[in-house]
């Protein structure tokens, strides 16, 4: 499938070092504080708080990044690094570079064209993408879009255990090779700035591209959603959170799919084994960014107490925070196979579209390519604790 | 008494993204800290730096938010949250949520209508509160606006034990079903802002509602209140604070009434110790907001180590420095019943009185709502400490 | 001698708020940080810097602050602590409370009064002042303003054994109780802010009051004083800083006079053991208030190591970041008797000359008064390590 | 060689001190942060932010200035410091300090003068100048500059044995005494200020003079540099950076010349023992000055770890993060022998060109020379990891 990826590093600087000769200037952003304020100029600022914003004050967001901080790399020297294979495999996959694109719903508030600009820029770069339910594409769309690349369906399981099973046919039908359960969505978070604004994309009709397509969900309105909108939506709200979600549900989907199923948001050892017990593929170690509970254990700082006691059990990945290549190795080397990347490529959505995602992505990449190399690793298999050092 | 309460969280939400819709934003300020600008806009830099801040130059106060952020939330998912119990049963009463207004003295300085506006917020809501000493309204006019709601009485004891009794007997008259005696404000805190503003309320004849109306109080005096206020004043001043007082006081206490009593302030292991061998119903682990104080332990701190020393013997609640939703989970998870929540609830009320309250309050039931569900817990009684991870 | 001092807090607090009703704000800041902000407003930038500044960038200052907040009070409470006795005895003699005024030189340049406005400050409060080597008054000048307040002479050893004899002589003529022999300033700090002005007091004359009143000093000169200050001031700087100085100097002091000697800036404990070894009465755990050795571990650090080294074999001070009661309480529960205060009451002298001293030193005291009975002490002597918990 | 310095610090102060009275301010900012901002108004945006940027956002850089502040000095006194001896013995020769002049390249995009200036600096105060690879002058105009001032080669290895062996021959035959092979640049950190500002000095000719000069560099061009510079750069950047670089060319080194070979950026302590094993003559602790690997261990905090594994097997050096004295000091304490320091000296190129190097490293020297002696120690020998206590 992906074709093994050349060293991205050194490329990508010579590029960019050299357009400067030529008097061109990068057109966005390299700096990851400048990036997200020129995204928020661009951005309504009901959008862009829903973005970059988290669950109360943001307190959680703000433990995320802390907690990188606590944990130093130590590199090692004089091993032939010259050939970085950034290759991982993936649940049989092999994929690029250990890092996918985070599941990001309501994506038309960012820009018009929404994810399907996002799922071209995962395809340019032979990433996969995890596609939220609540995508601005409907998945058919966003499997079009992406043609061979790998990817993923994001399910937030519906009130609905009908709905949740026509989804999931769905994906199967479009090539989706894995199902991620999301587990901290069962109530939306309590979102200050959110609340403040008043503002709720579903609301205004974002998010709903999967729901609207789909025969479940419209066998069960009065009216077809291009006749009464409003109908589709209050239906949607009526579904999309299931406080209700528990073990039972994971068995019974288990039942229903041969996709591996992987679950996102453990934060606690206990859960962690219990998913191993259920016969999950894999764990996304996360706090959704910081967007759902307030006061949560920084995800990092919860990774390596589920590495020690189901690492080797099953596919750990690791979501929540990531802004740089230093940030993928440390979560490497914590224990998690891949990472998710969410907020940077909306910002790089929000100023160009397709190709603000891709440079995104792609300087995300060099930066770890490099970040690799210097630390000695010629491979992502090679990144292991005793490359860090906690202070 | 306090009826069973629905899920606040969700429907709290709704109700505030679905005014979005129409084009209403919220009235008051959602995010903490915007509350509190915006209070301080409204007020009176007197009243403002009393209510907001701190004794010293307000270090206690922030030593009580810092130990908030050392501990995390470690959360569980897939178990069936969707009917979430609030309630907590406290000294025989139901509550339908671990949350009391604390005692806050001088209202009448926040907003014209005092704490006779928080009475009938906390009414509204049904959450207890617990009436100051030095309350603008009378023990009895509360009590009235109160109703039905639990209300407890907060004595400050005088350096008269008459007039200490007859606030009791008051009290016991007037329905309250507790008595919770403040210990840490034997003598004033040096507070830095208020002395630079020259600012006591007392000396502007606030606060002193329950004074001018005792008959012990009033027989102490020359000439009645209405003939000679600044008589009434000096009495005040002269009985307000008691440095003398000892455990002594607290036996002769609970030998004059049947009411549970509590003892606020407590922060030493051994303290909370003795108050077990007098009988004590409960404590208060509090600082007093960072108000009494300067360089006082964090109140979150303080409260595992005296849940370890006494956890099992009596009610322990806390106070100092709750401010979301999260911060009630964590003082549950470590040792506390219930919270009691104050400078929140005033910021409310000076920008909107008895809504202002309720929209403070509501709110920050709706977040707590939302943090027991999202940390996967169905009621206030599964929060216990293994839910926390601290760094 | 001193007498015993009444509660201070209450009375202060009281004189303060009443103030206020007749419209009067206090005439200096007491809110610390406004404190020196408006003295740095009334300073040349030059004086300023020298005071508030230290050495390297400050390293040293920050340093001392933050070792005062990982350090937090535990209360207790219901002891009587109407009477609280502040009094201690130190070698010999009886303070109204455990504060001296430090030695600081050359407040000629904070207030044309000098350290004169601060002798007559010190005895109107019964506190006793350590006067400095390079005081702006001599020896004799200031021990008559002092009157009956105790008195210590701070020693800079200079590079001539004879002047620092007669130094001693006449301190031990003038009244004083106890030399102070100040260890750190064997070579000036390397100050970066002063070095940046290119200033120095004594390169303006400042600071030599003691140098040219005294004998020896004189017979060194070829001209006297008075004819030509430059003579003065080469003698000075040839003779102000001793970096031969050893522990033979501190015998050879022992055999030449009576008066107790206490070691200032002590920070290690083999020091300290050494001190008792030489006969020290006392030691002065302190960094010079940061102004010497930049990135010098925080004198509270040092406190508790010597305090368990040494502590009950001499009497130990301690000097270097006390801003608040709280700063005093938390240095006596780790091992001090008493403390110096300096740049505070410095930021007074700007202000107010004699009133600004007595002023910031009145709430000093009040504050630490309002401390002590609010953490349930009546008296210095009931402040231990269990009254202190360390985050 | 170098002869006997005598103690610094006090003369520098009088200097500086008595220009004062003449009303003369220093030439240049003394406090660092001034400094930083002084060269930050005189040079290009690019070139300021190349010298004092790093990898990714700076949080290697932030990391090494937080572990200096974590360690603090522990003075001892009454020790005669009034000699102190700063010279250190490194490699058989003896430096008046432990301070060497760390490599930096194309100091001509700082300066007009470049590294000449530099050395010229370096040249009069006798301190050693370690010279970069990428120079802005040639191998040995630099030696003829330095005349008979200590001077180390610092190898970038070039992807090209011959070009490798034709500059340490040119090392050798030019009086360089020990060659510095750099570990840590294999390839180029990921800076996103540079890639922001598309700025690499090499691309603008900057720091290629010992390539245009050396005879196999010109070998392998078509055309010589004089006729086509373009052709220079292109086969410049071909060979400047060799991810293959392994512990078979430092042996290969080793068999190939007499000089001492240090290895640069050494932060493991398992390195550190290998570097024993190749027989290395010494290593120096290094991030690069967080210029290469975004999120690497603190130098300081590698520093102890890597000489309790080989710290009395070979010389430790220390670069990374040097402002100030007490900076060198710390270093010293845990375990280096001397220290490396870059950006400081290029500010005061930056702004002053000889003088203004000059000026900077004499202050840092009359700065460590000063907290030498307050620490209580006569010798840069001394300096013993018990005069630190870790917060």
């Amino acid at each position: 499938m992906a074709a093994p990826v050349p060293p991205l590093g050194s490329t990508r600087q010579a590029e960019l070092y050299r357009a400067g000769i030529a008097g061109q200037k990068p057109p966005f952003p390299i700096v990851f504080e400048d990036l997200v304020r020129a995204a928020q100029e661009r951005m309504t600022p009901e959008a862009f708080t829903y973005v970059a914003g988290g669950a109360g004050g943001g307190d959680t967001i703000r433990a995320n990044r802390a907690a990188f901080d606590r944990w130093r790399i130590v590199p090692r020297f004089l091993r032939d690094v010259s050939q970085r294979d950034l290759r991982v495999n993936l649940l049989g996959q092999t994929l690029p570079a250990p890092v996918l694109l985070a599941p990001v719903g309501v994506q038309g508030i960012i820009h018009k064209e929404g994810d399907l600009a996002t799922a071209r820029a995962a395809k340019a770069l032979g990433l996969p993408m995890v596609v939220s339910t609540v995508s601005s594409h409907s998945i058919e769309d966003l499997a079009a879009a992406l043609g061979e690349t790998p990817r993923w369906f994001q399910l937030y399981w519906p009130a609905d255990r009908d709905l949740a099973l026509s989804f999931v046919r769905r994906a199967e039908q479009a090539g989706y090779t894995a199902l991620m359960v999301t587990l901290d969505t069962i109530m939306l978070g309590w979102r200050e700035g959110d609340l403040q604004n008043a503002y709720l994309p579903f609301l205004h009709g974002e998010g709903m591209a999967n729901h609207t397509s789909d025969p479940v969900f419209k066998k069960a309105l009065l009216l077809p959603p291009a006749v009464n909108p409003i109908s589709s939506m209050a239906h949607f709200l009526k579904v999309a959170f299931n406080p209700k979600l528990t073990w039972d549900d994971i068995a019974f989907l288990k039942q229903n799919t041969q996709l591996p199923i992987l679950l996102k948001g453990i934060l606690d050892p206990d859960d962690a084994r219990k998913a191993v017990d259920f016969g999950m593929a894999g764990l996304i170690v996360s706090n959704h960014g910081g967007r759902q509970l307030d006061g949560a254990i920084a995800a990092l700082d919860a990774l390596p107490r589920i590495a020690d006691a189901v690492g080797d059990q099953l596919t750990l990945l690791f979501d929540s925070g990531i802004r740089r290549g230093s940030d993928i190795f440390k979560a490497l080397a914590l224990g998690a196979r891949a990472v998710l990347v969410g907020r940077p490529y909306c910002y790089g959505l929000a100023l160009g579209g397709e190709e603000g995602v891709k440079f995104v992505l792609h300087n995300l990449l060099a930066d770890f390519d490099i970040t690799l190399g210097l630390a000695g690793c010629a491979s992502a298999a090679e990144v292991t604790r005793e490359r860090l050092h906690m202070i």
